[in-house]
């Protein structure tokens, strides 16, 4: 097996999420359970669709950022956990919208809740968790925190929106990719953050150092989301890849392969991501363009820098389990194979 | 022209909603005003297909209630005109999710959003609608209201995911068609509705009365809605009918159908609306059997009933413009021809 920038760029022992999921062990199964709790409905369909992607064990690090900041706030109180199930339920609503699929869509590798219930149920379901979320929010009282999460609502909406308008379009700029994440993904992360400060009643410096921390999580956890997509290591893992490539979406490793690549190269791209005309072995041919032309060292390097950022935004609070294990988050974020 | 039962029930001149719009011109100007600017977006897309839908002539019926019911308890505020912009909103993305289709699905007769700008456009389009509604309420700052709000979008979906169940379900119970309406559809109006008392600063047994006369008056207007999808009245005027049989929904007027039907008949309904095997001169057979069951005039009559008991919900209101023109609204919700 050739050796290759990214393997060397990850050679080193990878970081976890251990050190957050153990320090908040107590309160994420409080988190968990109102979040089953809160699913229900007499209406059959909806926890019985939504239990596949709640429970469908997914990292939980948006609710866990809620709940670590809270604590780095020095919060001791009871609301953290509801708001943690809101930020989750709002996340869980995007995941299911973001799987409607158009006819003219193929269908990805996974059970996605659209593939087996349909489209409509998937966004009915949606609505549902939605609705939920803003009702957790109301019955907690604070119209900063409803300020907060409706906001990011509403520009994950238009994160989303952008991102259907680039697909296809190797012409994107790096600079609209860049919006498209930081809307589309780093917006929920810098609020589910920036509430922990509000929890604690901390001054406004700190509610920003939190959002700035949150948005730079963020932001290096969707690069390397994009990345692992055309990852041959994950491929020889088993791991799902080519999502991305098969739905036509233009991320960073693909816009750096696109720039730095010849003309044939450019012609293959625009074939496979621009007519989504794609055959026998495009995608191994896309995972090797975009390692050969440094896509998965450059985007794993960018991930680490607004990692780094992230950590430098918690210079402001002391240092002790919670801060420590927020870095740990933010290393995770940035350099993570899963 | 054969004189129908139909026919003769509606043979009277048609209440109209002319009252309510005058009442309130002012007002409801203020209101589309307010509806165009906040559906602004940096995101093209955003403005282009919200455009579509909310500037596409509809009654504005649900931002109606809010300002007329606010006027009724004596408010005369500004608060309002934006938590109406905001009962808008909430519609509206109901409209766009509700468009969305699957694979399976037949295409509409109409250009729905999701037909022209594709399903996810028209998911993610109504969530950013969605945000922005609750972004109107948190401006609004009242924790009572977005209770309200938060609640009935709940509702709401649930009524939505209580709809995808009976679809093709002929076995559907009247009680099942009723619960269903009562959530998708009328629960919105009650919620738009009650908020006007809640403006008003009135006692509980007001509120209480304001939810009534709007969950009785959504109720009628549902129950006219799906009348009309089977009525050969309007498909003599040129009018789009047949979008529940082509989608095979399960409304009152087929439930009346099949419940009072022959054995063919019912054979009829379950080939066309369970398998939705539909052949060239189904449509016009289903609208005769509908009318020569009674289905027609029956759910009109149901209709009415609800509008009286949404006019008696509001005796304890004073006497004057207001209450009259929302009297004519519970007239028109029951006996409206568009």
């Amino acid at each position: 097996m050739q050796v290759t920038d990214g393997d060397r760029l990850r050679a080193a022992p990878k970081p976890s999420l251990d050190l957050l999921t153990r320090l908040l062990r107590e309160d994420l199964e409080r988190v968990n359970q109102l979040i089953v709790g809160r699913m229900q409905s007499p209406v059959a369909l909806i926890p019985q669709l939504a239990g596949h992607i709640v429970a469908g064990g997914g990292k939980r690090l948006r609710p866990m950022l809620t709940l670590g900041c809270a604590r780095l706030c020095g919060y001791r109180g009871e609301r953290h956990i509801a708001l943690a199930a809101a930020v989750e339920f709002i996340h869980t609503a995007t995941l299911l919208h973001d799987d409607v699929v158009d006819a003219s869509d193929l269908r990805r590798g996974r059970d996605t809740a659209s593939a087996i219930w349909g489209n409509k149920a998937a966004v009915l379901v949606g609505d549902f968790l939605f609705s939920r979320s803003f009702e957790l929010m109301v019955a907690d009282g604070s119209l900063r925190i409803l300020e907060i999460l409706s906001r990011a609502s509403a520009v994950i909406a238009e994160g989303e929106v952008m991102q259907l308008a680039t697909t296809g379009n190797t012409e994107t700029t790096e600079a609209e990719y860049l919006a498209v994440i930081q809307s589309k993904t780093a917006e929920l992360f810098a609020a589910a953050s920036r509430i922990g400060a509000v929890l604690g009643a901390r001054p406004a410096e700190e509610e920003e150092a939190l959002d700035q921390f949150g948005r730079n999580l963020g932001t290096a956890f969707q690069l390397v989301d994009d990345m692992l997509d055309y990852s041959a290591r994950e491929a020889e893992l088993g791991k799902c890849v080519g999502d991305d490539f098969r739905g036509g979406k233009i991320t960073l490793p693909v816009l750096l392969a696109f720039a730095r690549g010849a003309d044939d190269e450019r012609g293959f791209w625009q074939r496979t991501l621009e007519k989504l005309d794609q055959r026998p072995g495009d995608l191994e041919r896309a995972i090797d363009l975009v390692e050969r032309r440094g896509g998965i060292a450059e985007t794993l390097a960018r991930a680490r820098s607004y990692a780094a950022a992230a950590t430098r935004a918690l210079a402001p609070f002391p240092d002790g389990p919670e801060r420590r294990a927020l870095f740990a988050a933010a290393a995770f974020a940035g350099d993570r194979s899963f």
